[in-house]
């Protein structure tokens, strides 16, 4: 085992400016989110950075709930020969598969894949659970741990083990798999909206990039801060290939044996890291409210014992008038730490609203309001903060949001020809958007000379691809698709 | 890999009385709660099962928050020179473990367990959390799959792989982890009460019976119908064995450096096997209403389509008004199914509580409710019914527990001699009280001649056993303890 637990070294904080990838490792570790730990390429998540997890996920189930899935939980143990089964899938997966070969104290008969998904162990299940078109569609979901083995460790973003949630579903045609594919996603990009402040886009993978053993994978990117993309959630229209594999067939309204249609869609903890690269700053983290561990901290300023217990004795009153609103709100009455020491670490830990308390702000019923996201300072007399306390979180939530989705827009380039694409990657970086025709020689070469990859095509609110014509960026052939690439994360 | 699949027969239903164990695996199969999975050992836990493990997840989640007590998430990879480190530790989990050898295509250069329980991986994190004094007492939770190898499995009860969650704390001294252990203890027994509505004895366990690694463990034990106890929640003081291993050591206020003493505990899956066992009868499950998926069902009958639309009409406002109430209520409307076989299910489901709604009833507005625990039928007006649902679901929460706790107090007899003992279980059962000396021989004379093994010491509020007087109940030496014997899960 490696030494990855080395790493957790708390003393230095790199500037986003300097060294992105060093900013992002010092933020989540001085950030106390997550650490490395003895296992290589498995992180321990901690409170604060576990607690966005809950928010973030808490939220995300009830929009799952509400559009009729309901949870179960399949065994995290794979039979080997279940993987084989799918040809594509068993390829793309197997390379990063662990594998149990022992089980209590002797060597099993055939060895154990742990889940690096799940369509093969949910769908010898779907088998015994549908028989007629009265059983469709059957929708599931499950939030699990997952290992796909890494060679590089980045917190969040790529780990060997990793929590997600993954919806899987039974459908009795093709055209009801489509649909239920493009809702997801667009209940995806809603979530990332309204809970992340993260704008996506959403488009369709290429072949090159499509999830091993699907029909088609839809999908949402994020562009992060160092402008590389980031893919934040999939659903993949599984077509037949599955239901055939694992014998998941129905009798329709015509007493005939159909195989079904599957979906599947997953996010994962890698939407703590997305949060981090498109909200994070110099400071540190940026924390949308709706995820925030504390949507507001106060910290009381005082010079002695006793003017300290006034203005604690006041500020319990206050505090607790904003809990009764449902509000995240910290009462930072730590004796020990200057208030300067206070607001840095709760700059770095992106609470998104700080409230300052002090004598003269007593004396005049008021606090001073300080935005993380704007660093804006306003003050608020005591009652009309507590008035307004949702309001205000609600503006710090759009702005966020605002702010990335003009800086995605921003960044995102046309090129008509792989020079101009090129030179864009190397000036500017960010997402170019150009015309292509499909042929994966061109992916390649765009890949070879710029590390960027094929993000996505574009497509209509149908989710389907949307033809155009032109010529490809490649030069020789007609164009098919609008297509977007970038480098990826 | 087993056929253990092939059990998920569902044409049979065993009685309570006829076969229990038979009757346990036909309620969960046919209740659609769990089903055998293709990896042998391992269950697939269906949505109306998972249904009611989040019921009473969340509920437990939310006590252990309000105790002051973080989530977090750890590898549930061991490196197995971890295990190795507490000598009882591996001595105790390393024959039940799963064993990953293979990673990423490669052979590992050292073995990973599956986390059994998370003692070894954890303590590791505790020694980079733990400085000062002021970081203690230092408390996390984390809810997770577990693996513990099982050569027969029992749905919910026994299973290689299983949901829990896990306590573990870092005290400043012994005194603050003995009142950490009992408070977690208590917590437990509350929950099970309320929630659960099963009613446990608490004690400590026996020297033999213990954790393997703590210097004492704490445990709830509940008596199933078939007059078995089941273990369903355990609080262990680890004393400073793990710390020790670990080095998990703080500053005291004297500038020493000090090592910690850890608390952990645990309730898992098994719970929802409690349920069953302790509330289930001939006709299925009975569960309370606090963790059952539909707390209310109704049920609509008509004898033709234009009943049907009259009634299903009228009963969607009803239904609406319970279900602001924010009470779990399904309205039953499937058409192809008589309401004689809706009520099977319902009752084989556990649903506490059934509303039937004829053409009589909607001329007179009201309902015939049907408790499921006492088979009582009574009208209600509609309205009326409406204004007390809440406090009707909660009288059918204690009901339930009322019952089952005298069944458990009417199935604990004394026992002077071990003749007596081996008669009470051999013509009665339960659980059987008597002094004990505490000598090991004891123990294994009684598990010989009736396979009841000692499931607890009789303990104070403070948790200290309660050192008793009077001859053993082996016969030779004078008494120290007063010990619970039983069969048990």
């Amino acid at each position: 085992m490696g030494n990855e637990k080395d790493k957790n070294d708390k003393k230095f904080f790199t500037k986003q400016s300097e060294d992105f990838s060093k900013w992002y490792t010092d933020v989540i570790l001085q950030g106390d989110l997550a650490e490395y730990s003895a296992v290589k390429g498995c992180m321990v998540i901690k409170p604060y950075g576990y607690a966005i997890w809950e928010n973030l996920r808490d939220d995300l189930n009830n929009r799952i709930k509400d559009v009729g899935v309901q949870n179960c939980y399949f065994p995290m143990f794979i039979p080997k020969h279940f993987m084989d089964k799918e040809a594509e899938h068993v390829e793309g997966f197997a390379p990063e598969a662990a594998v149990v070969t022992h089980g209590g104290g002797e060597k099993l008969e055939e060895p154990l894949i742990i889940r690096p998904t799940s369509e093969t162990i949910i769908g010898d299940s779907f088998s015994r659970w549908v028989h007629s078109y009265r059983d469709l569609p059957l929708k599931i979901n499950q939030w699990a741990n997952i290992v796909r083995w890494e060679k590089r460790t980045r917190l969040f973003l790529r780990t060997t083990e990793f929590l997600w949630q993954e919806g899987h579903s039974c459908h009795a045609d093709f055209e009801d798999a489509e649909r239920e594919t493009i809702k997801i996603l667009k209940l995806y990009k809603e979530f990332d909206r309204e809970i992340l402040s993260v704008p996506v886009l959403t488009g369709q993978k290429s072949e090159s990039e499509k999830f091993k053993g699907a029909y088609k994978t839809l999908a949402t990117e994020a562009l992060a801060k160092d402008l590389k993309s980031i893919q934040a959630g999939t659903s993949h229209n599984l077509g037949q290939n599955f239901a055939k594999a694992f014998d998941i067939k129905y009798l329709d309204v015509n007493n005939q044996q159909q195989y079904v249609y599957n979906v599947s869609w997953g996010v994962s903890t890698r939407l703590v890291g997305t949060l981090i690269v498109v909200h994070g700053d110099d400071k540190g983290l940026v924390l949308p409210p709706k995820v925030a561990p504390h949507q507001i901290v106060v910290v009381p300023i005082y010079k002695n014992d006793e003017q300290r217990s006034e203005i604690l004795n006041k500020l319990s009153n206050i505090v607790k008038s904003i809990k009764d609103k449902k509000i995240r709100v910290l009462l930072d009455d730590r004796d020990n730490l200057s208030p300067g020491y206070k607001f840095n670490e709760w700059e770095l830990k992106g609470v998104p609203l700080r409230l300052e308390f002090g004598p003269k702000d007593m004396e005049k019923n008021q606090f001073v309001a300080v935005r993380r996201d704007t660093a804006e300072k306003k003050f608020y007399s005591v009652p009309e903060f507590i008035e307004n306390a949702e309001k205000i979180l609600d503006e710090i939530q759009i702005g966020i949001y605002d702010k990335a989705k003009t800086f995605m827009e921003s960044n995102i380039h046309e090129a008509k020809t792989i020079d101009e694409l090129v030179e864009i990657m190397e000036t500017k970086g960010g997402m170019v958007k150009c015309l292509w025709s499909g042929d994966p020689k061109v992916e390649e070469i765009i890949q070879e000379k710029t590390k960027a990859t094929n993000r996505m095509l574009e497509m209509d609110d149908d989710g389907n691809v949307i033809e155009t014509s032109g010529t490809c960026i490649g030069g020789e052939k007609p164009a098919k698709y609008t297509a977007y690439f970038a480098k990826a994360y």
